[in-house]
């Protein structure tokens, strides 16, 4: 690896978006930030917009930082980025300027019995900066901006012929993998079911049939989802309008049930039809969950020994193994991505996110020519 | 190891409670059964009741089992027993005529995908007599009788210091020795919550604390049962009479929560309030469940990574390793025996047991001497 | 599933190569064995010549087998191999006459430690075919015949598109499978080395690379062989003729070292070479072995927190997996194929895979139409 | 938990020794190092003299630590210390002053690979202080001295009722946990050797023994230690010099062996051994070895489906578990504590460690009333 010269030409101020109360988002001038120990200064190339940046521009960053409110001043949201190493902290040498970097989101304190055990999306100091925790986008600025500081502990390498676009899908990629991983991780050859076409879960469906499940089914609504997914990689897809999953899963397995749930819809149902997609001894990951409480009928996941895992984020450096199936062309991850505005336009891509727009499913923001 | 003389004198027929319908049970003679390879012929020595005794003597075996009915001719029920060995199988040599064993339920398959990693509780042939799944008490005949059958791995010798009484109690035990393997099983300075002092918590409470657990902690609503969880090893116990037990597990550990909880008392909201009763990256392990659907908060456990384990009996030979830590007295398991039969009084023990007269937690029933 | 009419005609005797004294193979007439409980019958379309057959047609099957000697009388070798469901025994459901199957070796006991923990090719019973253990072509008749009994948990379907050469190949497919998982089994974006390009290595490479390992490099003496692995997936390859392999692997990685290394080779410098092939905590699988006893630093071993891990066989359903990566073509595992006789000429198979003509790798006997 | 006023007067100098060159420790003063971030300083109050320092004394400390030579100037030994938190870095609240804590050895730097998963022990930035890496006593100053600094994660409080000198060899207990982890953890009712009887191995005893594992046998050469094992836990005791080990154990376990063998004398053969003290898919831990390449009998770790694990230090928070074991008195840790004398007397201390001078195990200086 031979390390460039720190050639960038680094601004005192950066264009960035600013929340200021509910849905009040504006442009404004930041100073670019100083990287510390363990940081880099990242020039941000592209950034995709996630639901959650939707949840966090109506209702403010959650309520668990410390000392500041939900909509504190001057905070910049986003978190799938990606771009360009332009600067290092000190004792930096994991990273060289002009590095192409995808991001996640958590830098865990580092110093928590969940740290201290690698889990450190569960990180128990979440939202204390000052005990060395980051959540770029949800507790520390985000990427809706021309630069962010990154712990190297966020960000993986990518390839020269790997898009800026594509590379923003690396987390979102990376939070399916953790699913995966954390329900056994080993799955050539057992059957998989993805609940929810939206971005996690067609990721979902890549990087489990990368690994080799099969089968991979995907249930959704929508036409166009379900053939993309099948797109990326499932072997069968159920519309659950016309066909009810459960049976659906039972006859394309010859009655046996799956192994794999990967829960991405956050239907209310969703919990109690995986338990049932599932056979004695399965297991259930929950990457989406419903707003309000549902009925769920826990006797059943009792008596045939199923086991259900929350999972918040990309943890247990999933991002860095999507990355590496993304990089070796697994999966058509760029599928995913339907929409390009410049940075000057993040209303407007917001909107089509949040409205889906044309069928929108990944909206991204282009700094540059664009 | 010496083999004695299988001198044993097998009569060719037994005195076995059977099940007609529902709550009908009747002494009955029934021809001794033989014992095929890998099995062998235990003579029942003590047998406790088990809350599922009682729903398996209202509602009839579960209705899964291949070719019979809820009620079916001649069921023994009964599955917490121990006794003697008195004739072995062809092949049999881990065990002889004349050792004191414990029992456990599940003799799997040996052949399908679940078996095959282990999971044996988890059998996808569950019911399949012809397959070679046992469940002595749910799907073969149990222990309400003078003789059973037993595959070799569901037994564990038992040393004479354990009395007939104590013995029966090494499932119970096994059962919340499994549910603190499938959490991470390595549980030394962690806090651990048992919601619920029936004996499946009770037991889990000196399981964890024998294991090093700390601070273990019960709760329950009757003092008695807290006391005796204090007995058993209980660092701290909250009667949720008094106390709300979120806010008391708070308290205790100093705002930080716990990283474990046993679920064992089926009530309508325990999996909500062990979801904050324990930190981020929490597990959950469910012994017990309500017996109809009750609203979740799942959205909690996403947001906190939290993983929720449904187990089924005692699995991963936890029996092993709990007739072990009895064996070691680490913990007086015989504090929940409260009540002896005879076993001509199979039904006024079971009637102990489901109405909890004069506070009964273990009822035995003894087949010699009582 | 269809259960096909059980339409099949099995003679009365077959043809079966059998194991006189050392080296003595002869072509006998056997009775056809018949299936017992969870037992099927297996018509052999095409069997492959392991090394292990070698050393057990020259040394006899190991001497733990139960009240037989090395070269007991009328022993069938061979074990890596495929066929077609011919007859069932009873209960069996799993598989249909008709069904063509590849198989693995090692049937555990069912009933010991290892076995009721999932770990069945670590059976403490093995070669108790009395208990119930089965390792066919090692302490049970194995397939240098027409016929071969076989446990249902030691065969996985295989689809019409895989040929019954490429089958054969599963098991050795599974090897390195196993291999992998018992260094942790999530290897996406991490980097791998295998060291020699005998089947097990090449498969190695093969499956590897197939769940997103990188970079997966191979080390060997034979360009031929390295050329084979690269078509395989290696990203790199190592020619230890021509250069120091630790050396080299740490100019591929940039100085890091990989993760994993599959250790192949035998050779008796081979595990010292890993030890500084891997970083801090990196893992090594031994699936080969040195015939003597060699000089090891285990200095080295525990300064670096370095764990290694002997294998027997293809354990954990590995081969399950491996077959569902043959069965989705994600590596060519027909490459390691190189030649075909007729079951008369196994004496000539045998000869070409010891003495490596013409760079045999796997030589293949082909039951019919050869 | 209650904020102790921070009212320490911390001098601007102290007490210390320094090593030279070879065996050259002499007593300096030296500034008292000022807590940065996650760090707290603290007074030693004990420190126990472990054989590796009597390395690290005679051959400087590890030559992979950042622009150092063995010998640098002014480097401080000693890591199995104890003492009183008395000022704390910027942020820290995990910890206050006045807080008694015992230490480990290893802060990781947080952001390497191994880091990241929870390896810190394996940290691949191992020696590199700018990076965030600290071994106190062998890659940054240790405890021989009147003060050392301590990354929060390093620390774990003790109970009043665990006197100063067994609170020093919480990190000994934590190593032997760290090793039974390593292998699985669950070891209730396992068989469990421990090859060689000096710290390491006496502590394996007795975590091993608290955590259930039944038999617990341990081999040594000399009676007053075997004797001080069979005090700890020890069910059985093997006299090297008397009795073959690998028969002593075949012996005591029926033929049946153990699972798992932790080896802590270092002795050339003692691999080979414990390979044949366990049942095949047996488990070691290596926590001593030999200073020498030694002859291994790989053939047998890899037919038997053994694992070998190298382990360094103490990781996992292993030694949170020991704390906890030591403060509910599951074993008497202090048993092994022989010897004590003053700061200024460490020379003393370490020839009586050395030369095991009146059978010396732990030596410990004590700082004050000594």
């Amino acid at each position: 690896m031979t390390y460039a010269t720190n050639d960038y030409v680094i601004p005192p101020t950066m264009k960035a978006w600013v929340l200021g109360g509910p849905n009040e988002l504006s442009l404004a001038d930041k100073p670019v930030p100083e990287p510390r120990a363990a940081e880099v200064l990242v020039r941000i190339d592209a950034i995709a917009v996630c639901a959650t940046d939707l949840e966090i521009i109506s209702h403010g960053v959650p309520a668990s930082i410390e000392g500041e409110l939900p909509f504190h001043k001057n905070f910049t949201p986003g978190h799938e980025y990606m771009g360009t190493v332009v600067k290092l902290g000190p004792g930096v040498d994991e990273f060289a300027p002009g590095d192409r970097v995808a991001v996640e989101v958590h830098a865990g304190c580092g110093r928590c019995p969940r740290c201290r055990e690698g889990m450190y999306t569960s990180c128990v100091n979440y939202g204390f900066h000052s005990k060395g925790h980051r959540a770029n986008g949800f507790t520390t600025d985000g990427g809706f901006a021309e630069y962010a500081i990154n712990h190297v502990n966020t960000m993986v390498h990518i390839p020269d012929h790997v898009t800026d676009e594509e590379a923003t899908l690396i987390v979102t990629a990376g939070t399916a993998m953790y699913g995966l991983d954390v329900m056994g991780g080993i799955i050539a050859g057992e059957g998989v079911v993805v609940t929810g076409p939206g971005p996690i879960g067609l990721m979902g469906v890549g990087v489990a049939k990368a690994l080799g499940a099969d089968p991979v089914i995907l249930t959704g609504t929508r036409e166009r989802r379900l053939d993309m997914g099948r797109r990326l990689g499932a072997d069968h897809t159920i519309n659950v309008r016309n066909e009810d999953p459960v049976a659906a899963v039972a006859r394309i397995t010859g009655g046996k049930g799956v192994q794999y749930v990967l829960e991405c819809s956050g239907a209310p149902g969703a919990l109690d039809e995986a338990g049932r997609m599932v056979n004695r001894g399965g297991r259930i990951c929950l990457a989406a969950f419903p707003s309000e409480k549902v009925p769920v009928d826990l006797a059943h996941l009792v008596r045939n020994n199923i086991y259900v895992f929350g999972i918040r984020g990309e943890g247990k450096s999933a991002t860095h193994r999507a990355a590496a199936l993304i990089a070796q062309k697994r999966f058509d991850a760029k599928l995913i991505h339907t929409h390009t505005f410049p940075l000057g336009e993040v209303p407007t891509a917001i909107r089509y996110a949040r409205e889906r727009i044309e069928d929108a499913i990944k909206v991204v923001v282009k700094m540059r020519n664009a």
